[in-house]
Order: structure tokens, then C-alpha cells, then sequence
């Protein structure tokens, strides 16, 4: 089945302890779409401007992704520029050019609006409500991240659209913020009152933990020697996790763990080159062999 | 087959969020030796000053943990006095009493001496190679605890201590101090030369990480809605890898991986109340069914 996700397609100028990129295709969606890919087909919506080439689009090319909603308009693309601290563990955002961006009024085609699974990258929660107007009927499996900023500046629209939501997808500062809890369990059972009925917290270098009413599930991050950028980590683990589960049509719990472990493998995948440049090469047949190593890295007989 | 354990029994004064305790027995050897004792006979021996009573003691009786090696000196037992912070993950010690363990010279008893496993919890590098020296021939299994003040104050009487050890169980922040590395791959492979092939990383609310020349095994922290006190979580840890491997007599890679949740399981138990009050009423049932519950946290089939 094919999975709808609107978000951020960006130029991103990247600075870690391994090296340095100047202009590099980035973006919530962009890494999201490209993870996803590999189990499904993906419809893209997002906004780029007239300095966003064909070579740029590339990255889209030769994949199960329809750009047909990748809005161009005139001006430059969305900005974003960071760094990373010694362990990779800080980063500072040196640079913010929301540009085209600011003005992103997502418009979905025609042949998008029967989406059956829905991602809503980190934007506007407005903006993420205005898209799950346009689907026609209810989704089956509505997935959302946000951030501190939405969460800060924008809360009543955020809870607004969190009632529409299945899966909220957002890492361990996001969830004590939005929850105002610190214990995960406990944040939980608050945001599964706000609508969601599914938690997943990344975790960065610790995994990622799902939480539904049926209990919890965890899995870790992969142990990498030389993680090179976390940039676009988080988009592919949600990437991998909604792919999968769009492509399989299953929800169950069974679907969700190996949707878990599908996230981690693609968010693992994502650090070890700068920007996406290591999923661009990556073959299916390397995502299973990871899932399978992700095996060997957790399960035990009692 | 019994299990040798050399560590510090001590009385514990502990301020959490949850309350208050002025004075608790505790100790990284009783924390170790209870949670071992639900798997395999233990031998422990420690020193405590006068001040430890008969009813003190009573929290090794009824259990198969053999006290003949817990010298009783003139003078007061060893005194912590520790604060934790709101959410629990950072501690202020406000008072370390050496007392009667500023002068241990831990001798074991002659049937003490034909230990095949043995624990040297955190204690002087020196003491801890004392006590190997005391073992008749080469034992099976060797583990070692050891903390930031011995990697700082007696870097090369550690390193000359790890040559005769098999397995390092230590935090993520000691083993990066250890290893001089971040990343805890490239730790591991830095502490494979020092003697260990085995290195076990606590990470406290993130769970363990076992690397051996095998490869890596993850198992995450129990989610608690409510921890009291993580004083002894650690020690607990260490008692159910060790006690688990010391029971079944096997030190393969599934027993090493069954080892690592029963560490968590007893370490998770810890937590749970104020010093070691809930590994005190803790049953063997209890153990075996949060044991299962850690293969719905972590089991998958892809």
C-alpha cells in the first residue's frame, strides 16, 4: 500500500568530527521518503525552490516515490546548517532559512488523496491537520513527529491535530516536553489520552522504545565504530518503521516490532556517511542482512 | 557451583524523591551477594566494624550465601551517605566512612579457596589481585567491578589486576575512562588487550551491552513507572550475570546472553525500593516470570 508523507525537502550544510559538507540534499521528507522506499511506494508532497535542480531531485529517481507533489517555487529552498560536537552526541544549528518553506501551504493531487497511510514530517501542526483534511475517509495508520518548537509555540494546534493521530513518533526531550512527565511510561499514558495509541520514543545511540496499551518494546541502536552524521537519523527510522508497515498493511503487534527494527536498521544506515548519501547506495538486500544481525544483537532463549 | 564474591558491606544513608533513609545496610557485596544467591551458593567476604549487629546480618541468612569470610573489626562499618536528583539519574555523595575498610585485608577462608567463579567487586586493584592470589589454581570465570577513583589513583595497579580477569563489568562513563575511547566498540577492542574478553557496560535507565569477540548483545533497562532508588542497581546487576552463570555452569554465548537479562531482571527489582528491601522479600517466581516479561520487551521474528 502506498504511504503518503508531507515534510521538509531541504539543503542542509553539515559540519562533524568527520568531515564537512557545504550543500547537501536534506529535509525530513527527503530522508523519509528514501527509507521508506524500500517497502513501499511513497507519495512525496513538499516545497523546493527554483535553485532545487534535477540533479538535486535525483535522489528520488529509480525509487517507488512520486514527486508529483513536490511543489516548485520561486526563491530559494529551505536552509539548514549544523554541527556536531566531538561524540556526535550536540548538535548546534548554526543556520535556519525556512525560505520557500515559509510559505508551504501543502496542496495534495488528486491521486494522493486515497492514502490509506499517512506521515506527517515535522512541520506546522496546522499545516499536518490542512493534509489529513484532503485525504478521503479515515487512514488506517496516521503517524506524526514534531518538535520543541511546535510543542512550545503552537501547543492547542498541536493537540488539535494529536486527535487525529495513531503513531507519535518523536524522540525523549519531545515526549517529557509534550507530556510534561519524565518517566516514558508515564508520558505515555498521558499522550495516549491527547489520541495516539502508540508511542515511539527515538533514542538516538540508545534505540527506540514503542508504547501501546498492550505493553513495551525495545530495541536498540546498532553498534556502529564510526558513526559519521546523525543528520536525517530520526526521518529514516521513521522512514523504515511506517515503509514497512505501509508495505506489509499490517498493524498488528508482530508488524510493529519488525517495524521497530526496520526504523533502527535504516536510522543506523543513515549515520554512517554524511546527508543521505549512504542510503542512496544501499541495497534492500543489506537493509535484511541488518535486521538479521539486529536479531543476533537482542534475542536470548530463557 | 558457588560463587566467590569480595566487595564492601556497609551502612547506606539514601535521599531520593521517594523518601528518606537514614540507615540501611548496603554495599556493593550485599547487593551482589543476595542477587546471586537466588542462583547458585555464595561465598562472601567483606568486613564490617562492631556496629553490625546479628539482626544486620539477618539479610544473608536464609539464603545461600555463606558468611565465614565477613570479618567483624573493632571500629564502625563502612558508611555512604548518597542524594539523588529529581528524576534519579544523578547522585551527590555527601558522605564516604571508610571506617574498619580503610584497613581490609580481605583473607579467604580455606574452603573459600577452590572458587572456580569469582566477583571482585569494587575495591582497591591491589586487594582485588590479593584475593585471586588466595584462589587454588585458575579459576573458570573472573569478573571485576572497578569505579573512576581506581582508574584515576592506581591506573597500573588496575591494568596489572586485568590481565588475570575474564570479564569487566563496568558503566559506560568508567568504560570510556578506562579505554580513553567514546565510542564503547572501540572501547571494548582497547580492553580485550588489557585481559578481558568480555566486557559488560551498564547504562543505567538504558539498560546493558555485552561485547565479546562474538560480537554485541543489548538488553534494555525495565521500564518502571515509579524507581525509588537506584543505589545497589549496578551490584544487583553484577549478582544475577554472575550468580546466573555461576548456577548453570556454562559461560557460552546463550549463557552469557540469559545471564544478561537475569542481571537486568535482579537490577530492575533493586530499583524498586529503598536500598535492598525489595531483594529482600523477592521470590524466585517473580524472577522467572519479569525474566519472560523482558522476551515481550525485546523479541521479535522478522
Amino acid at each position: 500500500m502506498s504511504l503518503l508523507v508531507v515534510g521538509s525537502v531541504a539543503f542542509d550544510a553539515i559540519e562533524s568530527p568527520y568531515g564537512k559538507v557545504e550543500r547537501i540534499v536534506g529535509g525530513a521528507a527527503t530522508y523519509f521518503a528514501v527509507a521508506a522506499s524500500f517497502f513501499t511506494h511513497v507519495n512525496l508532497v513538499a516545497i523546493v525552490g527554483d535553485d532545487f535542480t534535477e540533479k538535486d531531485e535525483a535522489i528520488f529517481r529509480g525509487r517507488k516515490i512520486d514527486t508529483l507533489g513536490l511543489e516548485r517555487a520561486p526563491g530559494k529552498s529551505f536552509f539548514w546548517s549544523g554541527k556536531y560536537s566531538e561524540f556526535l552526541n550536540e548538535r548546534l544549528t548554526l543556520i535556519t532559512e525556512l525560505n520557500v518553506f515559509a510559505d508551504f501551504n501543502p496542496q495534495l493531487p488528486e491521486k494522493f488523496r486515497n492514502a490509506r497511510h499517512v506521515f506527517l514530517a515535522n512541520i506546522a501542526p496546522d499545516l499536518q491537520r490542512s493534509v489529513l483534511k484532503q485525504v478521503k475517509g479515515t487512514p488506517k495508520l496516521v503517524a506524526l513527529d514534531t518538535m520543541n518548537y511546535w510543542i512550545e509555540s503552537t501547543p492547542a494546534e498541536l493537540r488539535e491535530t494529536l486527535k487525529h493521530v495513531d503513531i507519535l513518533v518523536i524522540n525523549d526531550s519531545e515526549t517529557r516536553q509534550l507530556s510534561n512527565e519524565h518517566n516514558l511510561l508515564c508520558a505515555a499514558r498521558h499522550i495516549f489520552k491527547m489520541g495516539p495509541s502508540t508511542l515511539v520514543v527515538k533514542r538516538g545511540e540508545y534505540g527506540a522504545m514503542l508504547v501501546d496499551r498492550r505493553g513495551v518494546f525495545c530495541v536498540p541502536a546498532f553498534p556502529l565504530e564510526e558513526p559519521h552524521d546523525p543528520t536525517g537519523a530520526g526521518d529514516s527510522f521513521a522512514g523504515g518503521f511506517m515503509g514497512y508497515l505501509a508495505g506489509c498493511g499490517r498493524s498488528n503487534d508482530a508488524a510493529l516490532r519488525r517495524a521497530m527494527v526496520y526504523g533502527s536498521v535504516l536510522g543506523s544506515f543513515a549515520v554512517e556517511e554524511f546527508g543521505p548519501e549512504r542510503l542512496r547506495k544501499l541495497k534492500l538486500q543489506e537493509i535484511h542482512a541488518r535486521a538479521r544481525h539486529f536479531s543476533k544483537l537482542t534475542q536470548f532463549t530463557l
